[in-house]
């Protein structure tokens, strides 16, 4: 049997009864699985090896789903997953119609609450917890986040609100030295200092318990052993960032020994007051590429386990804005690069290493990305944020308020916009067309194929104007069309009807177009705002279909309906886009064909 | 002559001129300047009044426009705007045509980034900072920042990531120990803690100059006085939540001390790190009503000074809506209020006194507040969250993502929906309708009048889906009004044409309607989703008006014509809403009458 205690784990009471024996092979299967199972589909792997032991002593300690413990991010819920009843079906993560690779409540009772974004976990158990309290339910309630997600607003906001709470509101800190990217800013050196206290705590309790908090090897020295007999007061190392806050801060502890973690837990349970616990961790623990390299385990493509994850790979729309801003920036040094903690996954690490005095890792904080760049782009320079669609939401008002009202034209080059596939709901890039659009000033593009995207991004280099480029996880489709330089271009067929789309799904329609020349294609280039001239285009159709990649409701399609009835247009029209609900994990080829959005669902449409 | 010395201040160089004598008799000045003015156009008093020695000393230690300065808010700026050349216009002061309540770029050089929300100034001048030194430019740049500004998630994004800066980045915290409601949380407390150190700082420099920050009587007892030779490393206390993020602290210090303000300041200057300077202010300061009862004079109508400000006043939508709450939480203890520091904004200081336990104010954190408010959804309460429809653009990404995914029913209650008047372009509430319908599960309201607000209140307490209600500032202009509890009311005339409206605009409609029963009236009630029967009943007229006080990109508007055009509507269809563009300060009859929303705009549209 190739799990065998991991396997009788049918709920965290089963985890309660093993003994330490028991607990250090379930964590060696827990990796086993965990490994196994991410090289076969893809995922999150550096960061779940790095929780192996915390979620272990979190289900020791803590008695879920009484006690409600909510993974922030969600990057490091797969042993929860594991130990929750959800080990049967771990080897469908992050497949259409398998679990989530985030929490999700619909899920399991044990997930009380969604986390893909980060930074907001700190808010959900805070909610939950003075919900509980208002309720009069048995339990607390327990934030596990990580050291990258803590640079995030929502994360200092909910610390701020929680903090003078009467209650045991719990905060654990899973401390890897490293979010997403390398760890910047300010906040990281301070818990620097802090895991550099030349006293690394150690406990033992009147229960008659060893807490072993051994330090890690070669990083921290062994300087002693405190027996703190019926208080731990002592250990609370009040000069930090939480302890202003209001926390009592406990830590920090060794993320790998489950003992000392269980311990800890179970103190911080019984104060009567909010406590932080700073659990440090080893990302990728486990598994020696990763360990020496977790970077580049963030987030993995399927790979091979005796020889790991392959590195570079192929191009895609990431690696080709961040290379072509590479080569603007040799000849233009007003062109900067901000990126919210996702250096690697945007395609900025060649910047980051040619320019770093105009590289900006500004921590996952999209807002104050959004703010930083209107500011620069103010005073003149060319700053570039680069930026997931879903995350940048994060920056909705900065966009209005510090970018638009002003008009200081910033740049947004908008990574995974569109369906993203595996990550399923929470990341999906299907808002960003709607929002953009509503706010002054914007002008959006949505490039087909690189040699598009690296021609648009040398043009908005050059514009005083806010530009946003938007483009798709993954590859081009096809290379091949190259007259993209205005603002529409149409490829006339021999009828009436005419298909409208843009960005990815424009390679969809030209296999249509191949099929049936009867067909015209609009291609938009720019798809925000449009001219009257396109209108005008447009209006000697009599049957046009809208294909997009985006939310309908505020979509590019809506926009041109209500100015084309505003035009007088009397013919038919129909819009086929994201019917305005959340799209589940799956290949990016099968969401996009359950959309009705690939080539066989547009043929499907012009035949009905 | 009213203000000889103030009158005479044409730059910030004059600032620099005077001596002690004169500086007190300007700061008195413009004290009287601003209540003067306030009591006629309204406006920010309290926090104002309290920053007039903290301006002047800024204006003597850096030299504006080539040291940039940041006031967060702008709550704060009128000193500012009085010492930059604008004391001849600053009658005009939130007025149609006038100059703005807020820093504004294109009205001054002195003004380096639009600040209107709070807490973006660090971020903003941080990223003017950097832009300075990536050209070279001479000056260092300064963020100035309220204590409630402090709480919100942009402010320690940014510290965060200017804390590892090397230069003289600075940041003033203007600490009035209150930031618009009474300052809740955690970083409140560690304040206050800051505040009553035992040993209350006063500097003397090799320079000569003397330090006075003599301490608030009553509040501050006077422990001493250091005499600092060569160094001022002294007065940094270290245990405090900007230290940990590595800014120098230095402070507190006297906010209503010239000198010694302006000789920090310098010091700071000399940095080659980040300094933070702790200030303490008194809100109202100089006037004492405001300074009594500063949150009653935070923003004001205008007033009588011998008098103060009227407390109470008229019934408005905000003060409908809060009583409503009250009485519905009285009969229904799920039933809990939310607010973002805007209690008494937002109608809720009855709640807030009435039911403690289901009150939550969670600082300046709108982010926060979405996520945490999602979360009591979710754990089966029924929270609302009380906001300014302008302040939830902030949590954007938290309604996505963690209340709409999972669908947890919270409510919205979105106050000042719509144009806003006097506060101008950065508050008005023209994006709410765009960005809530682009998410899924969101359902819209608009009532018209106090009696349709209260009875949606009531209507979506009861529903188990995510609701948002939304209402003008100010009052109803008709109470008539009662049909309005299903989707839509049409209001029958005897021709084929129709307006669509909703909300404030519909009292407009329906003086059109008196003049000439040829026309019908569709009034909106849910204004979204909208259903088939809606689309159906448009259907049957030829000539459609849809008026609408939101941006048209993404407007209702927008959505019903190609819900039409799919629909095969081959009618004429006109909207009229805001041309996507930022609208001014002006009343809000004014801002109407421009954007040819009110009666006579109406009219002038049918008639073309």
């Amino acid at each position: 049997m190739e799990y065998p205690i991991l396997s009788g784990i049918k709920s965290p009471l089963d985890v309660k009864g093993l003994n330490e024996k028991q607990i250090a092979q379930l964590c060696g299967e827990i990796r086993r699985c965990i490994i196994n199972t991410v090289s076969k589909n893809g995922g999150h792997l550096a960061s779940n090896l790095g929780a192996v032991e915390l979620t272990v002593a979190l289900h020791r300690a803590f008695s879920s789903p009484e006690d409600e413990i909510v993974f922030d991010v969600g990057h490091q819920c797969y042993t929860h997953k594991l130990l929750t009843g959800r080990f049967d079906k771990f080897s469908t993560i992050r497949t259409m119609g398998g679990i989530s690779g985030y929490m999700k409540p619909n899920e399991s009772p044990h997930d009380p609450f969604i986390t893909g974004h980060s930074s907001n976990s700190i808010s959900a158990a805070y909610g939950i917890f003075t919900s509980k309290k208002l309720k009069g339910e048995k339990g607390t309630a327990v934030a596990v986040i990580g050291d990258g997600a803590m640079t995030g607003g929502m994360a200092y906001e909910a610390l701020n609100n929680a903090g003078h709470v009467k209650g045991n509101f719990i905060v654990v800190l899973n401390d890897n030295k490293m979010s997403i990217s390398q760890n910047v800013g300010a906040l990281s050196r301070n818990l620097t200092k802090m895991r550099n206290q030349p006293k690394y705590h150690n406990f033992k309790l009147t229960a008659g318990r060893v807490l072993k908090a051994v330090p890690f090897i070669g990083e921290y020295i062994y300087k002693g052993f405190d027996a703190l007999k019926d208080t731990v007061k002592g250990i609370v190392y009040k000069n930090n960032i939480f302890s202003a806050l209001g926390f009592n801060y406990l830590g920090p502890v060794d993320g790998h020994d489950v003992e000392a973690m269980e311990s800890i837990f179970k103190i911080a349970k019984d104060y009567t007051k909010p406590s932080l616990i700073h659990v440090i961790t080893t990302k990728g623990k486990g598994y020696s590429f990763a360990e020496s390299s977790p970077k580049n385990y963030h987030g993995v493509s399927p790979f091979d386990i005796q020889e790991g994850a392959t590195q570079g790979g192929k191009l895609n729309f990431s690696l080709v804005a961040g290379n072509c801003l590479c080569t603007l920036a040799e000849k233009d040094d007003k062109i900067c690069a901000i990126t919210a903690a996702m250096t690697e996954g945007t395609g900025l690490s060649a910047f980051a290493e040619k320019y770093p005095d105009r590289f900006f890792d500004v921590g996952i904080a999209e807002g104050h990305a959004v703010t930083f760049a209107a500011a620069m782009a103010k005073k003149g320079l060319k700053p570039f944020f680069a930026v997931y669609s879903s995350f940048l939401q994060r920056g909705f008002d900065q966009l209005i308020h510090d970018g638009a009202i002003g008009n200081f034209p910033l740049k947004l080059l908008i990574d995974r916009a569109g369906i993203v596939g595996e990550d399923g709901e929470t990341h999906q890039g299907l808002f960003d067309v709607s929002f953009l659009r509503a706010i002054p000033n914007v002008n959006i593009y949505s490039p087909s194929n690189y040699k598009e995207l690296e021609y648009r991004i040398k043009y908005v280099a050059d514009r005083e104007e806010i530009s946003a480029v938007r483009y798709p996880r993954g590859c081009e489709k096809t290379s091949d069309f190259t007259d993209f330089e205005k603002e529409f271009s149409l490829i006339k067929g021999d009828g009436k009807r005419l298909i409208i789309t843009y960005g990815r799904l424009f390679s969809e329609a030209m296999e249509i177009k191949q099929k049936d020349n009867d067909i015209s294609i609009l291609k938009l280039n720019k798809i925000y705002p449009l001219s009257d001239e396109l209108v005008k285009t447009v209006l000697s159709f009599e049957d046009v279909y809208f294909f997009e990649e985006s939310q309908k409701s505020g979509c590019i399609g809506e926009y041109l309906a209500s100015r084309l009835l505003e035009s007088g247009y009397k013919g038919k029209y129909t819009i086929k886009a994201v019917e305005n609900k959340f799209i589940q994990a799956a290949e990016t080829s099968q969401a996009l064909n359950q959309c009705k959005l690939d080539c066989f669902g547009m043929e499907n449409e012009l035949r009905s």
